[in-house]
């Protein structure tokens, strides 16, 4: 086991989305005297992320900035909840969200001990900007920051997660990818990184059906980032 | 005063190439039971390394990593230095000094005062896994690690400065470059970023001659990362 970085998959795996929307949502509410379905939001405007994607993964659209996507579906969404009607500035403070994530509680813990033995990185289709301004916030101990906005692409793309270990000098098989979502492994597995499921059972709500676990053997499957940091010896 | 990102020129403005070639030169010398001029080896390699980068910014050659320029350049420099006939994995060894450059005394701590405050990176030639390996055995706490690799350029090219302005989402006066260098200043300045002298009058050791000090009015001119730190009130 040579592995010298973890790269981490970010919306899911490292960071809440839906519970930290949830919780805006209900800030937003009050600063904007409505009432705002923070669930149903969040739930609305994930499932209009992958699609956006795909427009840009087909080359039917040129690469386009997460921001903007994530403001495009924003606007989509708005009137079927409660948002209609808002001033530039707070659509753009809601829109920014994505860059406030919470944290998982295992997460930063996890990251601390594991930047002790590995360079650690996310790579995320988040962008440059959200994902520093994210961990700034956060404080989750990253020493570089990789996106898919580096290679003008989107995972599960090949050309992020080898533009990863390019920009890392490392042969793939010296980065593992650490991430909640199968689909991510799977993609990274086959050009030779080494992968790391860990379980977020709770990542879409209460009543999440996919990705409850491993649908392959990978190197590893934790339940938190301090398990993995356990399995790794850290 | 609005800036919210402060990015580095790292050889010579953070850390002491020269000084580190020379303490690790005496250790080859030792190792290899040869004498090896640490001084001329490091002054004739910094020679060498703008030629090598006009070739990549004039068009005439496409763009090739900093890790292979320098070894180039070693390769060439060697017989000179006492580097004749040494194994691959020393040489390798011997190129790879660049990713363990010590930093000037000020640097970590008035970077990390630097932090609380503001987005850091560095943005340099070197590359980004040269600078993310320097930082980590460093403990410089960037933010994030930006280079001309990502823009497949190098300073003074303009699409490095304005790609990360980019990349960090900000407009160009939001950034403020720091550097011991007045041409690197003067590239970044003209593109409408903000600009910090940082003076390094032994870079280029005892007898240095240029960059002894500002060559115009930049925002801010100091004697050390320190004295940055002061200056922006952190």
């Amino acid at each position: 086991m040579d592995v010298e970085a973890l790269v981490f998959d970010v919306f899911g795996t490292c960071v809440d989305w839906r519970g930290t929307i949830i919780r805006e949502a209900e800030r937003w509410s009050r600063d904007h005297a409505r009432s705002i379905d923070g669930a149903g939001l969040a739930d609305a405007w994930r499932a209009a992320y992958q699609p956006a994607m795909e427009e840009i993964r087909s080359g039917r659209r040129g690469f386009t900035q997460l921001d903007v996507l994530h403001r495009e579906n924003l606007d989509r969404i708005a009137p079927r909840f409660g948002l209609s009607g808002l001033d530039a500035a707070s659509l753009a403070h809601i829109n920014r969200v994505w860059h406030r994530l919470d944290p998982w509680p295992d997460t930063v813990p996890g990251l601390r001990r594991l930047q002790a033995r590995f360079l650690l990185a996310p790579l995320s289709n988040g962008g440059v900007a959200l994902l520093t301004r994210m961990a700034k916030r956060a404080g989750m101990p990253w020493d570089l920051i990789l996106s898919g906005e580096l290679f003008d692409g989107y995972k599960p793309e090949p050309k992020v997660y080898l533009g990863a270990a390019r920009l890392l000098d490392l042969p793939p098989q010296k980065v593992m990818m650490v991430a909640a979502h199968n689909g991510d492994l799977a993609a990274a597995s086959a050009l030779g990184l080494r992968t790391a499921f860990v379980r977020r059972p709770t990542e879409y709500g209460p009543a999440q059906t996919t990705d409850l676990k491993p649908s392959q053997k990978w190197d590893y499957a934790v339940d938190s980032m301090e398990a993995l940091a356990d399995a790794l010896r850290c």
